[in-house]
């Protein structure tokens, strides 16, 4: 069975000494000590090891069941999600006024990659709850905050997110739910759902559906769609549960992975719901979630890759098959260790530093999540919202991709299911999928997030990268090892947002051929950043002097393995981009 | 459920109007007329599509199951392996010695893609039986091969390979098992092995197992196996069968895909066993094995590719899901079909390009294999011993993306197991791993093959591509479009040749720790010759003048693709290459 190994060295080498956290100025982060953040992640780290970890498997193997309307989820989910609750982690980052403990995101994340890498089935149903109560406090009335959020906090009650039909995913303007509404001020929901995640299940005593419909008489389209709370149990207003709502799982998907959570056909019959924010204007309150779903499943994708990269490690140590060709290692043993051969390390390194990169990368996107939330820094929610596509799709794409790598160092070992890497890579695949497939990361982010206020968000990264290789032009440990690669594949990426700029008016499909090309060239991009500030906080640790030298050499190390094997790619993806639309386009539909 | 469309016109295209095997001196391919192989092809890919494709979900989902001893193997697999049987299809390349049809193996290899693609676990009863019968053929005794063979070619009897034990795979110089000699010529076998696909089941009377297993008092290491005959029942004299032998399953294991095949534990104790060949020399027998199930492996990573393109194809063409950008194209419908958005065009146009030449490179090595076999042809053999890690690495690795590809185009559905796309991925998966892990061919590749014979093999292919390049340097259709990018990519890998030629004697991990990079870079190349060809073939088929311009166009359209947006990756591979061995080996295995 794989083990889970807390990579809390690695967190706290990024939050303090590359993203500083701790001498941030953003509010609450005043909060966030070496100390206190080690501790914090310490704790989260065990959970996830010794309670979370261990289900992993059963999760899968058990998947969840449904009998008269009834789900049940593996052996021992609701004793972990208990441990989850009575810790308080379901409400780390939450509004205090609703039962939170107010921490800022940043710390959250952390915990999240954790616990998500630990067990992502089990850790799906707080990290959909916490989508909801997003929305909620986001865009509710007061009143209906008061009634669903404290319980959602602490998940009593748990959430989900209702958007898919059976004919509509991606394109909600076709969506048919229709919500009546009644002279109370309440609507009737009916229509049917599908693919959600957590949709039934009895680890809670009530589930809060948040639900897009269309109000009859509204615009056509995505402009005529609404957002509406329904409770599978209706509450009353003493806050105690009262009857049934007419909502009921229809059946349980039977999917690849993440067999551990419910994934539900929901059918609604006249059920009770309450409009969240104005009337048609659901999809923008629906985004709110979206958005920091996006930024959980980037997590997700990673989570998976560093724990499969983990297993992969141990099982190279392990297992002896062959001999080292530059001379016996183990001379002891029938054979060395796997990890001797350089085609498993080319396979080691390609995981780790991808997985060490993608963590800063998302980690410094939480902490300008919390500038805007803290701080109303408009720059930063900007900055944050341009490279959220990148941190959905890019983490996603290349965390699967490094969970089959890990799954391969296993061999036929890694096929069966008994080694646990097959969940990897079939829990990882999700991630590519829900939440936005990543075609639609790379349309977002080419078609929307790009030209977004006049493409100042794209400029301010492209200032940022030229203003950190000026600053740090005379550091010796970076100028040839980082700067230089990093400028390149800069140019590579403005070379990109400019074949864009000047075909994309005219033809379209010019700049949208090329879009998934553009968000790897933009994630590998940031991950050169990330390795380069990486870089530049290792050595400024090392020349303060440290007990740990080595920790800090192995940073370089990776950092050069990146900037050398991995980030050279994006001059591919710029000859793909650059190549048009004619390649792409050019069949007949009838003729694939 | 998934359904399967046999790729014959492709296929013809390749035999007839590339490869012209018809014009070709082969001793036997004068048989193969274009009518003629029209025909087996047409015939084989029916029962692909109505026999063999309809029962794929089903042992999906069924498996196989052990009980008392006994393994049974999904509804409806025994009936659809008695077609294949009294089709005679599974002795279609066999010598009529034994009462094969003895067809050259270019036109197996062209069934076994529609075989593999419709239903890979039940083909892989007689692909193994396949394998089976050629080791022996080739190494046996004729005593041994009257008495197995006739029945092996029929498949009455089945037929497994023997090589992994728990504790080794690769390094097969560790294996355990033992052959006691016994006083009339035969051997005592014992000892454990796994992953034993179709290693029992109840579909065929006997099963007969190639085993290597290590003779006391034999040289150690892998100079000491042998290959040895262990059939189920023994098999008296008069070709009857006699005692059950003591070989039983003892375990089936839980895999990722290919549940339909019965991957078995297999437990030797005192079972009656007879050498193959010499004693000692068991590993190059098995290796003949092992060759053709490399091919085999390389095309049934293809036609998994092939069989999830063609599904993603229709939904692409079904699915209505927003409206392309450069104005609605179903104007009568809710909205447009996925496929006129540029960013599925362009995984579609990956899978496409990438299939139709691998299937040209598998076919064109299959066409070498005859002109070995069948005339002895040493240099044809030479070139397809150095290729053959690259069918099986690259396009196994590159197949099992493509399905992931054709999966991400269904979105959620394509992750939920209703539709089949789940289990194309997770079926490929297992080619990219058994029959050496494709770390293992490449290691195959730069550590062995390109230095055979004093790398005469590899220079042979420099002169095919370069004289290709030379002949038709006039050619305009090709000029430009396929010459030039054909020129850059060779150019790329005989860089990449010579800096292995540079280094590898001084620093072999210098080589080794590019050689999953060079294996890309190798099939990339050679996947751009295929194309530069088949544009020659299509534009001499249109200047003779064709009614079926519009296939014809097609093909140059989907070439000018792999070349302009495939193809540059050989550079990309070429620079993680000549970065050497530093980047990858610098880390200690305990600082993973």
């Amino acid at each position: 069975m794989p083990i889970y190994t807390p990579p809390l060295k690695d967190m706290e080498f990024i939050l303090h000494d590359v993203l500083k956290i701790h001498e941030s100025t953003t509010p609450g982060y005043d909060e966030l000590e070496p100390d206190f953040t080690g501790a914090i992640l310490e704790e989260a780290g065990k959970i996830a090891r010794d309670v979370m970890a261990p289900l992993n498997e059963v999760g899968d193997r058990e998947g969840c069941t449904l009998e008269n309307g009834v789900v049940r989820t593996p052996t021992g989910f609701k004793a972990a999600f208990d441990t989850l609750r009575e810790g308080g982690w379901t409400g780390l980052d939450c509004d205090p006024e609703y039962g939170g403990q107010g921490m800022p995101y940043v710390l959250n994340a952390a915990v999240g990659e954790m616990h998500a890498g630990s067990n992502m089935s089990l850790n799906m149903y707080p990290g959909l709850t916490h989508g909801a109560y997003s929305a909620i406090h986001a865009h509710a009335s007061d009143a209906l905050k008061q009634k669903f959020l404290p319980k959602m906090v602490t998940c009593e009650w748990t959430g989900t997110m209702n958007l898919t039909e059976p004919h509509c995913g991606t394109d909600l303007g076709l969506l048919r739910s229709k919500a009546e509404p009644q002279d109370d001020g309440s609507y009737k929901i009916s229509g049917q759902k599908i693919f959600i995640s957590a949709g039934e299940h009895e680890m809670s005593d009530n589930i809060i559906h948040l639900v897009l419909a269309k109000i009859p008489g509204g615009p056509d389209g995505v402009k005529g769609i609404s957002l509406f709370i329904v409770p599978k149990f209706l509450v009353k207003d003493d806050g105690s549960l009262g009857a049934r709502n007419g909502v009921a799982c229809g059946n349980l998907e039977e999917k690849m992975g993440i067999h551990g959570n419910s994934t539900c056909v929901m059918n609604y019959d006249d059920a009770e719901g309450y409009l969240v924010g104005d009337a048609h204007k659901g999809l923008r309150a629906m985004f709110t979630m979206m958005n920091e779903a996006r930024v959980g499943v980037g997590l997700q994708g990673l989570s998976q890759a560093q724990a499969a990269y983990t297993n992969a490690v141990e099982y190279a140590r392990d297992r002896l098959q062959g001999r080292a060709v530059t001379g016996t290692e183990n001379p002891d043993g029938p054979a060395d260790p796997l990890i001797v051969h350089p085609d498993i390390r080319r396979a080691l390194m390609d995981q780790k530093a991808f997985i060490e990169a993608g963590r800063a990368f998302l980690l410094w996107g939480a902490t300008m999540i919390d500038s805007y939330h803290r701080s109303d820094d408009k720059a930063a929610d900007g900055l944050v919202s341009l490279l959220t596509p990148v941190m959905k799709g890019f983490l996603t794409d290349k965390g699967f991709e490094s969970t089959v790598q890990a799954q391969q160092i296993y061999g036929g070992h890694g096929y069966i299911e008994e080694h646990g890497m097959s969940q990897f890579v079939r829990d990882a695949r999700i991630t590519m999928i829900y939440e936005g497939a990543n075609g639609v990361q790379a349309l977002d982010l080419v078609g929307r997030k790009l030209a977004t206020d006049g493409g100042k968000h794209v400029m301010a990264f492209f200032d940022l990268v030229k203003n950190f290789i000026k600053d740090n032009a005379e550091n010796e440990t970076l100028a040839a090892d980082f700067l230089e690669p990093l400028k390149s594949a800069s140019k590579d990426l403005q070379a990109a947002s400019m074949f864009f700029m000047q075909h994309g008016m005219k033809d379209p499909n010019a700049a949208l051929a090329g879009s998934t090309d553009f968000l790897h060239l933009f994630g590998h991009t940031c991950l050169g950043l990330m390795w380069a500030q990486m870089a530049k906080a290792a050595q400024e640790v090392l020349d303060a002097g440290t007990d740990d030298e080595k920790f800090m050499q192995n940073k370089l190390v990776t950092g050069r393995y990146y900037m050398q094997r991995l980030l050279p790619e994006t001059g591919l993806r710029l000859a793909r981009i650059t190549s048009g639309a004619t390649p792409v386009m050019a069949l007949n539909a009838e003729d694939f």
